[in-house]
């Protein structure tokens, strides 16, 4: 091996296939160089930094050295040291020059050099020093010598300066663990900005000093306290993430209305949604009253929240009520204003003013981008790349969030693929530049506290990769490895996206014995984008969210895994795949009879005992495709027919879930087909 | 069948076999009388109370139906209704009397009458029904009809009123969510008195703003809020569950004298407390400060926690600084006070006073009981039966944790047994009804948040059992039948006793693949009682909590299967058992071929692997004894030595932690040696 391998600036991965196979990086370095020398860990491991524990860089240390140790177990020491200490064992040095502001565009790169002597760790701000940790805790592997880290240089900074996560704490509440193990997990991907979106139909979730019925009456008991945000920031800005604040309005808003219904632009009383969609209850933008009232309450917020930018929401507002409205109406035609969309930019004109007079940059959804939109206005685009380009052709800074909808269950190689500025989008490069990056949005129709990691994660870390990492890494099976990888290493800081489903199988099953439950979930998925909504069940708050397509995980890893087996199979005409396709199939095959057995007692199986029988079938049309391909005669049309029958049919949902295994048994049928 | 079993007043499973076979109750109810009519829960089913969904029955409907919907999934209706909707549906009539006040002694009985046609819930209080909705989830069950409860009539009141647990959160904090999570477990299990153990050397864990030195300096940041603690106060109330708070002084305060040293007995500075132990530092009990100090901040958490009980530790002051310190000896000649004890009961007056004037009864441990100590002291006794048998001679409340250290990782079956009154006491029956009941005590040393609830759940279910059900409720095995049932059914309010296990394991994998270490862990227990600490392990917070024993459960319940196995071959000589030993000894044998392949890498698993080959070995000797038992004389003197030998060493702790099949294996041996 080489002494150093030349690094390939920008990004050497996609170029040194021989460290791909190693590395265990996500997202993947701005750049990397191996060295040989082996930098060991052992008990007397320590980190050099001239820091007190109560400073980000300090507390950053004192997670990082709890985190190794409770990998690695070397029982090494927690404290940290303005010096190297003479022969006690290796040390990692951390410096930085000063404290990161948390603002877009603040200095976020670091620099690590790992030789077998040291290690030594060096940012502009404290900020870049905790993405430095997480790096060397992703380089941390082990052989039957011990712990170590291979030696390496590497000069790391994002492509995109916003790299966040919306979690939806309105359809459904996510409780504040939920929220720091998802900042947690945030901060070992490098995501630095958490997208609370507070206000909804479904409820209000934030105290308000000002105006308490708010959150008493619009909410069921479920919201954060002043204190409790609080908390939130410093736990976010302890990670160098920042913490922006959504109140979506002017439609969305019926969780207000409930205890201010004069804010409505119809006659109350209202009650908390419990259904999920678009609703008509809409603000009255034409009523001084209503700008007073956002006024006080906008400021609050805005004193609570210390972030530069502020979102105030402005999609999907029907326009129900404002046409059902006559004042507004008599007020459209005063004014000369001429449609809804007018009226909603006047709207819009107002909150704006009172967002810069308590110094804040205003965030819309794509709705906001009307004629006379002030520039400063930033737009997150959700309806696709045409609203994006059209933000950035007019002067606004933007962020894009199509695509990267996680609540769609779409699979992490499709979100990695989507990238925020990609160059058939064909803008100039000052254009380019109002690209701020991208966010995940976690909207919680379907999911609860006890699985809405498991929708989040891993995926998420895919996006988090597109937005940190340069253009050009982009080779997907290579980022299903590593994300394998991240998927064990995000447990440690407490993400239950692995954990809680098991439990939800126990639950359904009131026993331990789950292993068939679990083998035919693993080749399960819920329906994707909006089909769950269309399959007759009346999905609302109200509804158990603990059913087969609640616990099945996005993106199955079994199926996938059973795809590139056929691929290679069939199309790469690889036949050693044919023992571990068979074997696989066998298992699902006889995996019915055993799921029978707890399902005959359990009605609330009855689903699952119908997806195991088509499975099943599936399973056995697989295991005949095998055969028929070494023999091609045997095929006859009556098998012909009926497998094809049977594969429809099993391509069908059952409980708003698919079975993802069909589409690769396909395969296998018509390549044994004769040509 | 009859239509009715006629009931045995006091316990009638002890006499119903038959049932005693169905029932999944816990703990056992005083009355049960079974019916035959089935109360078929359907999509229908709906709750009938006359009530807010802010009163506690309401909120306890709302958890109840939430629970009763996630597990069948029969999407019922979330709302209760003023009366039964005619021809909808099956329903559940509640009925109260009167709000529950969250004191000992308070009405807490509840009835269930269960037919075909309706279920009717009353009680005197809302207490009574906060139990009686647990009790009827534990009566769902589901066949192949769906869902329903076996006709019943239950009357039911509790032996005991005081059903504590107490958590440390000093030596490892428990952040809010374990905090709720524990008070929902003991919910299900009808325990009434949370006790929070809140100041120690380790930590002061409670925000206070008279002194706010106390927990910003005492505390590294972990600590509840008065804002969190109101928010635990009422949560648990909502359950019918009291909160009792702990302040340990004397002794056990250092963390209050890093922000108060004047408060010592000698000179600061004072520093947090990482090691576990006895330590010297005391409060001054001689100086006016003192109590100018402690009547100022006791009033505050008088205020604070509602409950007529508090708590003021008292044990363990080891007198060192006393005994050093000139003042103090001076101050004893004085006043004529003799010793160490008589100081500390001086000491205890003055707090008795203070808790007085805030119209609050004290209570504190063993080392309280001092001459002079005024009769309306409570006692809780850690030390000893006698302690309690003193305590309630004197005429002391006492309220029984010896035999309760939850953190000892004693098996269930002891807890079970540890009766807070047995018969053998002779107390008259005023000393018996001074006997308030009993408190499990989890002491957190040796835990974190990942794995409390695997020290607390299920065995505290068994302790709960102990302090409501009638005394002659003591079949072990039936016990243990109910306790497997109870330990998945933890897991649906949040317990994460279970869930954490293979997370742990992974993270010390550090890959997907821990089969073969679960498969060891599972025959695997913690060392018990304080044997832990003299393995050679310097336990402090600083350590990793993440090794084989603070992953390995206590009671591992496949030790206990193979053991009841065992003994039913070599006991009762049923040799149908030998097929399931010799196929668990297989597996347990060929084990450690996988789970070498994981481990040769992975440095934290050098011990796993030396135990795993202690339980290969172990497993053998277990298949050659089962060959010998059926020849004797292929029995040699070589094989005896050593077996005898290897099983020994295989009875050694490694990392401390034990194999549990040892002692049945050894069993087996003996067993196959000729007589």
């Amino acid at each position: 091996m080489l002494k150093y391998l030349v690094a390939v600036i920008c990004c050497i991965f996609s170029f040194a296939p021989l460290f791909a196979q190693q590395h265990q990086l996500m997202p993947v370095p701005k750049e990397v160089i191996w060295g040989e020398q082996r930098f060991q860990i052992d008990k007397g491991f320590h980190v050099v930094l001239n820091d007190t524990s109560a400073s980000r860089a300090g507390k950053a240390v004192v997670r990082f050295l709890r985190r190794l140790d409770n990998r690695t177990q070397l029982l090494i020491n927690k404290e940290f040291f303005r010096k190297p200490l003479n022969g006690v064992g290796p040390y990692l040095v951390i410096q930085y020059d000063r404290k990161g502001l948390l603002k877009p565009g603040e200095e976020e790169s670091y620099s690590l050099q790992i030789t077998g002597d040291q290690a030594i760790l060096k940012a502009a701000t404290d900020i870049g020093i905790v993405y430095g940790l997480e790096t060397f805790l992703q380089l941390v592997a082990s052989d039957n010598l011990g712990y170590y880290v291979n030696g390496v240089t590497i000069n790391d900074q994002p492509r995109f300066v916003w790299r966040g996560l919306l979690i939806d704490v309105c359809r459904h509440f996510s409780p504040i663990d939920v929220i720091t193990r998802n900042i947690d997990a945030m901060a070992m991907v490098k995501m630095n900005v958490l997208h609370l979106h507070l206000s909804e139909d479904q409820g209000f979730r934030i105290e308000s000093k000002v105006f308490p019925k708010l959150h008493l009456l619009g909410s069921n008991g479920d919201y954060y306290t002043q204190e409790q945000i609080k908390y939130i920031i410093q736990y976010a800005s302890d990670r160098g993430i920042r913490v922006v604040p959504e109140f979506d309005i002017p439609g969305h808003a019926t969780s207000w209305f409930v205890g201010y219904p004069e804010l409505a632009a119809a006659k109350g009383p209202y009650s908390i949604e419990k259904k999920f969609g678009v609703f008509g209850p809409s603000m009255d933008p034409t009523k001084k009253q209503t700008y007073k009232f956002l006024n006080k309450f906008l400021t609050e917020m805005c004193n609570l929240f210390p972030d530069e930018y502020f979102h105030i929401g402005g999609d999907e507002n029907n326009g129900k009520q404002w046409d059902d409205n006559k004042n507004i109406q008599e007020y459209m035609r005063k004014h000369n204003i001429k449609n809804n969309h007018e009226l909603q930019n006047y709207f819009n004109g107002k909150l704006l003013s009172i967002l810069q007079k308590n110094k804040k940059k205003m965030i819309g959804w794509d709705e906001i981008l009307q004629p006379g939109l002030p520039n400063d206005a930033v737009i997150q685009s959700w309806r696709g790349k045409e609203g994006l380009k059209e933000a950035a052709t007019k002067g606004h800074q933007v962020i894009l969030s199509n695509g990267y909808y996680i609540d769609l269950v779409q699979p992490a190689w499709k979100l990695y693929a989507n990238d925020p500025a990609p160059s058939d989008l064909k803008l100039s490069d000052n254009e380019q530049k109002l690209i701020l990056g991208g966010e995940a949005t976690m909207w919680a129709e379907l999911v609860t506290p006890e699985n809405i990691d498991s929708r989040i994660w891993p995926r998420t870390a895919a996006i988090a990769e597109r937005l940190w990492s340069p253009a050009d890494v982009n080779a997907v099976n290579d980022m299903y490895r590593r994300l394998d990888i991240m998927n064990i290493r995000l447990e440690e800081i407490g993400v239950q996206h692995i954990i809680n489903q098991e439990m939800m199988l126990r639950r359904i099953a009131q026993s331990n014995e789950i292993t068939p439950l679990l083998n035919l979930v693993n080749v399960v998925e819920p329906l994707k984008d909006y089909k769950r909504h269309s399959q007759g069940i009346p999905y609302s708050t109200d509804l158990p969210f603990t059913r087969l397509p609640d616990i099945a995980f996005p993106d199955a890893k079994e199926a996938r895994v059973f795809k590139m087996l056929c691929e290679q199979l069939v199309m790469k005409k690889d036949t050693t795949a044919k023992i571990e396709i068979e074997k696989q199939l066998l298992g699902w095959k006889n995996n019915h009879n055993e799921l029978a057995l707890i399902s005959r007692n359990i009605p609330a199986l009855k689903d699952w005992e119908k997806l195991s029988l088509l499975l099943q079938d599936v399973a056995a049309i697989g295991l005949e495709s095998l055969q028929k391909m070494n023999n091609r005669t045997t095929v006859t049309d009556q098998w012909v027919t009926d497998s094809n029958k049977k594969l429809k049919e099993a391509a069908l949902p059952v409980q708003e879930s698919e079975l993802m295994v069909v589409e690769s048994v396909m395969m296998l049928f018509q390549y044994a087909l004769p040509k």
